[in-house]
């Protein structure tokens, strides 16, 4: 059965990393002792080693022990081999580049479908979806395909934000992206405000935190779910 | 002589499409009658034919004739036959991917390094430097590479948005962003802010507009750079 954790950030304004989420890890992750990490993403550049580190120290606070996916000689023997795997923010065109390079989509599907238990954040969430067409990111590297793990039947947008009637700045706003994405792409968007994220328990998809996502269906009215809401009949 | 112009946006706040750059246009094209238009990008996932006409009505104020290149059986011979060319936003990977299957990009760039007169906005300014590694757009499409035009020996990032201390959201600031693209690349990257233009005649390239740039070096603080800098040095 799968079971999936799909959030929209690590961090919350005012608090530390990973804390709002804790609570949710200590469950999602109550037989796992130690998480398998997957550091590729690269927030700010800094090294495998360093955002392992960073990770480390958040889970440390629910007494789990985290090992970072370079310290393997063998990726994808060791994603076959964990017992939970977290996959923090970052790039995503970095992540999806060097999870391509290593050869580990196959892999990281084939255990997460089984039910090993997987959490991601930011770009770590973008990957569960179809595609990473509906990143926010920076396309500072040219990964061989926008394909994903696709263990979800959309796409998602995370750090989802409201237009602001205030700017005067003429870049799109993240609504008229998406409404974009739909002249060249078929599947649904779930936008993920920060705090929100997705619980998938076998085909079962609920929207989790304090606040409303905001769905996107090709040739419909962008609307609102509120959480707890069941969203797995979208695709 | 390469005669280019590489604006930020098309449209600064509270004025019509295009209007802040006409009196530049004017002189750009004063050789050329008949424009042609380059509508891939397709903002808001408009059709090239709408696209060209919001285009030929801004146009039409500087008496210039707008021809969309789409209206052309061949679009190479058309890129050959222009006097002058321009390039409208809308979304990079759209155009790019566009340029990349009507197989337009080497012509383009031959016929802008032997003096045809060019102007791109936005997306269409993103394809005259490297790459469009610092795009700031969904990537809605998937282009079979990121390599664009290089008629500029750097990249551009368009719209640059300075950060704004009051924000509480947890996205990336464009700086950050385009600090992460040199852990990854190592062109300098000029942030043109809206309403800024750099203004290409054969080896000399002039910030143009009332605004000062922000230039990103690998492993150097970013730095100011004010109007009517030569910024030829940059590569």
């Amino acid at each position: 059965m799968k079971q999936i954790l799909i959030a929209s950030t690590s961090t919350v304004h005012g608090s530390g990393y990973l804390d709002y989420l804790l609570d949710a890890l200590k469950i999602h992750f109550k037989n796992v002792d130690t998480i398998l990490f997957v550091p590729y993403a690269r927030p700010g550049g800094m090294s495998h080693k360093e955002y392992t580190a960073v990770v480390q120290l958040a889970f440390s606070k629910i007494d789990k022990t985290v090992k970072g996916l370079h310290e393997f000689e063998n990726p994808i023997e060791a994603i076959k081999n964990a017992k939970g795997i977290f996959t923090g923010g970052g790039n995503t065109f970095v992540l999806v580049d060097q999870l391509y390079k290593a050869n580990i989509f196959d892999a990281l599907k084939s255990v997460i479908e089984s039910g090993t238990p997987y959490v991601g954040t930011s770009a770590g969430s973008n990957i569960c979806g179809l595609t990473i067409g509906t990143s926010n990111d920076m396309p500072i590297a040219y990964p061989k395909s926008f394909q994903t793990l696709g263990v979800v039947p959309f796409n998602i947008n995370p750090h989802y934000l409201d237009p602001d009637p205030s700017s005067t700045h003429m870049g799109e706003t993240r609504e008229t992206r998406i409404q974009e994405f739909h002249h060249f792409n078929s599947q649904p968007v779930i936008g993920l405000r920060e705090g929100s994220y997705l619980e998938v328990l076998g085909s079962k998809i609920t929207l989790k935190g304090p606040l409303n996502a905001r769905i996107f269906e090709k040739n419909k009215t962008p609307y609102e779910l509120s959480p707890e809401t069941d969203v797995s009949g979208l695709n």
